[in-house]
């Protein structure tokens, strides 16, 4: 499998006129070699070049992990000491014929760190964005990539489910939080969670990036949790929102809207269709309301290994939806200083249309 | 406190003949502003000019957090539309007449997005390492950072306790991991565990960096946990080796002799000394065994914010210990295809010498 992902890179830089690809630790690495490097002060990089074995720089502390790659690499690994760092770049750029040449990178991943031990090797190279060409290696999940992304929706669904009796007024944001990700754990998501659960309330809930903060749930308050499970490598990302005891009638109205905001969003999504669609259908149900102002983010981003990569649901992006594309659908309605809604799905672009991978109830429920 | 530390960090940029410094997400913007920004496909970067206040480019989205700030800063927000993103930056860049100037970066923070979204705001900048004067700046631990550190210490602790009941022959590398998370969090760790935990056993605990897999604990094994615990915002990052039911005389004397190493590089450490004694107080010992060549890594590493900081225990860095410095002490012997030992804790360096805040025992134990 991983063989033919390399294969497909290598077609890739080919079209896109690239002359190689270097890639530090991050989810393409793990894409294209099934195996984890560690992302820390010791730089890691793999140089891949259309017809070369791959070329490999790391620490010898890190020489075991060779014997697992899936097909022949060349390494270069360097010791302890400093300046063997950038002997290792140079003789790897070397035995590559890399100078001069358009060598792609990741500016989203790729650190100043690899960036410029690669640039010390290869001073004359050119390094031109490849974030696309290497985006759309991952674009369309296959079967098993779909499988894993729908047990990381099951283990985070079960995991809030499991949580939603420890809802309790009087608690804080961040003991909800911690109650979360221990039940994350319990069901079976792997060690690395997409990213820490937003658990905000009250007006933190009319921000839609807020940390779990010492607030405590209150009557009246609007409880948005975005939450999300990891399994072999893949995420879920998922959001609902609570009401703790009674909340007045304009939250109600506004989680109704949100609510037919994503109904909307999820269903706009089919082969063929741009992404645009789905924001744009998201977006008007919000709009027809007269809160089109109060929702100030994109409709969705695309999951995979990554919580957020391509395609993005956003009203500009003329790409089309393909089979096996995998996206979030995550409208809401933020009123500053008070509360704010978000009901937020996994969808995976099928045949006939968009599955949604998630199934937990959307409608308000009531929690404390 | 952050105040002081951002004046801190304005002296030290007059030393070091920089005009600015440039931060994206990351422990040390974290450090100077007390506010926790993702790191994620949108841009965020902190400019840092002496005598001017801070500017700040970051997504529209997150512009509630700038009321958050500790002190005065300037905002420079974008839009969801990518061409608003270069404008920011050029804004910002200009607004503080950063061109041809001379602006400080962290390597191995910073990405080439951010980079060079900076890049083309200031394109007759020079863009100097400045991960020297920034780490200076986190180096010295204040009391509540050790608080935090020790209470990481205690998390992490209390959590490996309460798995080793579990720990039976038969049980996955992986299955363990999970249990030792679980208990991580049970025992209040918050959300971003600092790495996931290292379970490894018989022929791979002979690999320092590896990864927990599928292969079951047996009779004979070594067994590695290498694992840690976050709160606050600071880490914990230990490590203890266990004998799965009986094991063989080479392996319990490498254990003897990995725990001496150990305590003579926790005994190297008091202000004053060179971070090379730690190192070399603990490869003496492992050398006049005659297992030196299976000690293939550094003794430590600085800890705190990050898993891995400043200062390194290396036998080449002479850079003296200070009062607040923290650091692990982490000798091992690895024999290949057989079995590794390591022994891990974590110091703070006090007036008279150096303080363990690790206290678990450190003699082999029997599990299974």
């Amino acid at each position: 499998m991983t063989r033919a992902r390399l294969e497909n890179l290598t077609a890739s830089l080919l079209n896109s006129k690239l002359d190689a690809v270097i890639l530090n630790p991050g989810p393409t690495l793990t894409y294209l070699t099934g195996i984890q490097f560690h992302l820390m002060e010791r730089p890691v990089v793999l140089f891949v070049v259309p017809g070369k074995d791959p070329v490999l720089v790391l620490p010898e502390l890190e020489l075991p992990k060779v014997d697992l790659m899936p097909y022949k690499v060349q390494a270069f690994a360097y010791g302890e000491t400093l300046s063997e760092w950038d002997e290792a770049f140079r003789r790897a750029a070397q035995s590559l014929g890399l100078d001069g040449k358009r060598i792609g990178v990741e500016p989203r991943q790729l650190r100043l760190l690899e960036f410029r031990y690669v640039k010390a090797g290869a001073p004359e190279a050119a390094f031109p964005d490849a974030s696309e060409a290497l985006a759309q290696l991952r674009l369309r999940k296959d079967k098993a990539e779909v499988d894993a992304m729908r047990r990381a929706v099951k283990i985070a669904q079960d995991a809030l489910e499991a949580t939603i009796p420890l809802m309790k007024i009087g608690m804080t944001e961040r003991d909800l939080s911690g109650e979360l990700v221990i039940q994350l754990f319990k069901h079976g998501s792997d060690p690395d969670l997409p990213f820490a659960p937003i658990v905000s309330s009250g007006p933190n809930s009319a921000n839609p990036h807020a940390s779990p903060s010492e607030r405590k749930l209150q009557a009246g308050d609007m409880l948005v949790v975005d939450w999300g499970a990891a399994h072999g490598g893949y995420i879920s990302d998922l959001t609902r929102t609570f009401a703790v005891g009674e909340v007045d009638a304009e939250l109600q109205k506004i989680h109704k809207i949100v609510q037919e905001a994503n109904a909307a969003g999820r269903a706009a999504g089919k082969p063929g269709v741009p992404c645009a669609a789905v924001d744009i259908a998201a977006r008007e149900v919000i709009e027809k309301s007269g809160y089109g102002q109060y929702f100030n983010h994109r409709t969705g981003h695309g999951i995979g290994m990554e919580a957020h990569e391509d395609p993005y649901m956003r009203g500009d992006n003329m790409q089309f939806l393909e089979v096996g594309m995998a996206y979030t659908v995550e409208p809401g309605i933020y009123l500053p200083n008070y509360n704010g809604v978000r009901v937020e799905d996994n969808m995976v672009i099928t045949e006939s249309g968009a599955e949604s991978l998630s199934d937990m109830p959307r409608e308000i429920r009531v929690v404390g």
